[in-house]
């Protein structure tokens, strides 16, 4: 395994990416001992799924989970990683002020990892789930 | 199954979307008979992965696969329908002036409908697949 | 949302159910509270992935999360339901005297429920992680 | 890439492994310049989804996707390799004498592969489709 990233490597990462500048993510929690990285991602008008509902459109929401269960990996595994595949089960409509995405490191093997990404509104109800799969440099 | 929708029916859909606005999303293909649909996603500098690499990040494309997928079975069951779950697979990076997300209804039963959806690059390469389960009113 | 079902109500599922007494499924912990089952597959000869490595084959342990998902969604909505479709991740081989499969209802709407399963082995080893949507008459 | 694998190769495969001898999967098809492969499965009692409904449980199902997933990646790559994760969705109830699996190798990277599974039975008609990540060694 390589060094460790920091946060601050993180938060270039993130500002090197428009799609997830446009997306406004900042980092919410980071526990790197359980694999634990939880994002704020604010609401926008863009964000809208239909006018005038004030929920977030589903694209979003995978985005927050593709990119929350990425640097997830990232910090773990010190480097930059791809997403491979993952899933999406959306739960509820989610709306207010801001959504979270919470990811949990469930393995990090050789060659995959594979997070758990949970998504919660502002009123902390869970409205979506993630399961992701992406490279790994552990081992 | 209620009535069927038409053409114009979904462009109402995308027009009253403000992040399906956002992705500039425009119907490429339809036939109704086999179950297809295929949609173009215009490259623009908010999609872009990291800086200069001119590749679209991954949220776009599975904004791109979830919404798709979504309007196939809307035109097969006539009439709006959630996304349930689905599955990304990314093949290769997508960059280029624009992608192809092409939907193919495979089934819709009383209760659900699944999707497969290829995502397409400028030049016919395969870069990214799609699997959904939504709501249906098929049967 | 229909009566409860009991653990015997269970057990005569499983008992009328040629494929899980193959497997040889047996109900291993019970929170309907908590919405979380889980059950134990005990090894035997015909799930051996290959000759010698007593390691079990990945479609008995797809098998036992599909199932013990099922089961959980019975509990919690009081009906038998169908599964739509579900994700396995295998982790780690699985090996030992048995393997257990503990489901965790994550949400249980009106049309469809959503549940993870996580799969140890004799040691407490996570070897594999499952989720699964299936049918709900719950709401 | 190492060198092709035959057909015998492959029957080798399948005779060292109890599960797979007990599931009883033969080889139906193979068309290795197109990356397909299709594996019979008969029906035998133990398969049965419940007593007298002739239908195949969906653990068997499943474990016929991921195998027959996995062996068109090992024709493709000339190696053995992994499951990583795969998807099955149930489309409708699957019965008759045997089911075919049939896999299509839709992208063989160089650390994974990726995989469609459609399930048919003995009158032809689509029962389950499947979607798999393996490993790889092509490239």
């Amino acid at each position: 395994m390589s060094e460790r990233l920091t946060i601050d490597d993180l938060k270039r990462f993130i500002d090197t990416s428009p799609f997830i500048r446009f997306l406004g993510l900042e980092i919410e929690e980071v526990d790197e001992a359980k694999g634990v990285l939880a994002m704020k991602m604010p609401m926008r008008p863009e964000l809208e799924r239909a006018d005038g509902t004030g929920q977030v459109h589903g694209g979003p929401i995978a985005s927050l989970i593709d990119t929350v269960g990425d640097f997830a990996v990232i910090l773990t595994v010190g480097a930059p990683v791809p997403t491979i595949n993952f899933r999406t089960d959306y739960l509820r409509p989610a709306g207010g002020s801001y959504l979270i995405g919470k990811a949990t490191v469930r393995r990090a093997g050789r060659t995959v990892a594979v997070v758990d990404i949970d998504v919660f509104d502002d009123q902390g109800r869970l409205c979506a789930i993630g399961r992701g799969c992406y490279g790994s440099k552990a081992g």
